[in-house]
């Protein structure tokens, strides 16, 4: 099937400089503070989302390695399927963070809960809303054992360029 | 800044064969039934996510007619800015939806609770976490008055190609 081809939207700025020691998931990184730059000129697009208290940002793991199909997830050390976890090193490198808005400055957002490199870039950015994105879940497979690890799992660099 | 290009990874099946009438979140076509079909190139990814209850679905809205930074979503009678809503005319066209996990048969997925169009190429599969997809909200903008008509809500065709 043909190619499809995204263009950054924008740029996420965070304390967090290298894979090395950066949260996995928001739940790591509670309370971070950074900033979303939205590029001038989509700033428009950017009415009435400071209504929301947590907007979904779709970004490009642009540190990602390559592509492994098997991978050991950072809270368990048996190889998964990459459809099985969050890791980047998957087919198509996109990530997607909720995190908390804490005020929004002409094209630049202030956020909370962060877990992306600084640099990072921006794909797009969805209003989270309960009644869509909360499900009640009956299982979670490999992570039943190992999700109390999350609140002290940091990124190695494993999936590192 | 360049370019993004992602490839499919693979095609959701559904009932939904044109855009009007369709649902317009997974909430709204709840029990809805179709299959997802992973490209046998990257099925070895899909070990492990039967385990999941729920998946979230990243994919291309193929059917979008182009950029509008302000639309009026489906919910409402007033233009909101793109990244305020969740319809399809987004800079980039991308689509997240959390369905239900059935089954795995070799590279097909058996779903539950679909808001696609037949068709609609798929870019990512992710397992849905609690811990990381669950927030708890304080606010959630214009649709705090418009969250009711989410049930009987469905697509008319106006982000249509």
């Amino acid at each position: 099937m043909h190619e499809i081809k995204y263009k950054p939207i924008g740029i996420i700025h965070s304390p967090f400089k290298e894979p090395k020691g950066t949260p996995i998931q928001p739940a790591g990184g509670k309370d971070i503070d950074g900033t979303v730059e939205v590029f001038p000129e989509y700033a428009e697009g950017l009415k009435d989302v400071e209504g929301f208290s947590h907007i979904i940002l779709i970004f490009h793991f642009h540190l990602s390695r390559g592509v492994s199909l098997k991978a050991k997830p950072y809270m368990d050390n048996e190889e998964r399927g990459v459809f099985a976890i969050r890791g980047p090193s998957r087919p198509n490198p996109i990530g997607i963070s909720i995190v908390r808005l804490v005020g929004i400055e002409e094209n630049i957002l202030h956020i909370k809960d962060l877990d992306m490199i600084d640099g990072t870039p921006l794909l797009d950015i969805k209003p989270y809303i309960p009644e869509f994105d909360i499900q009640e879940v009956a299982k979670i497979g490999w992570l039943e054992k190992n999700i109390h690890k999350l609140p002290t799992s940091k990124d190695d660099g494993r999936f590192m360029k």
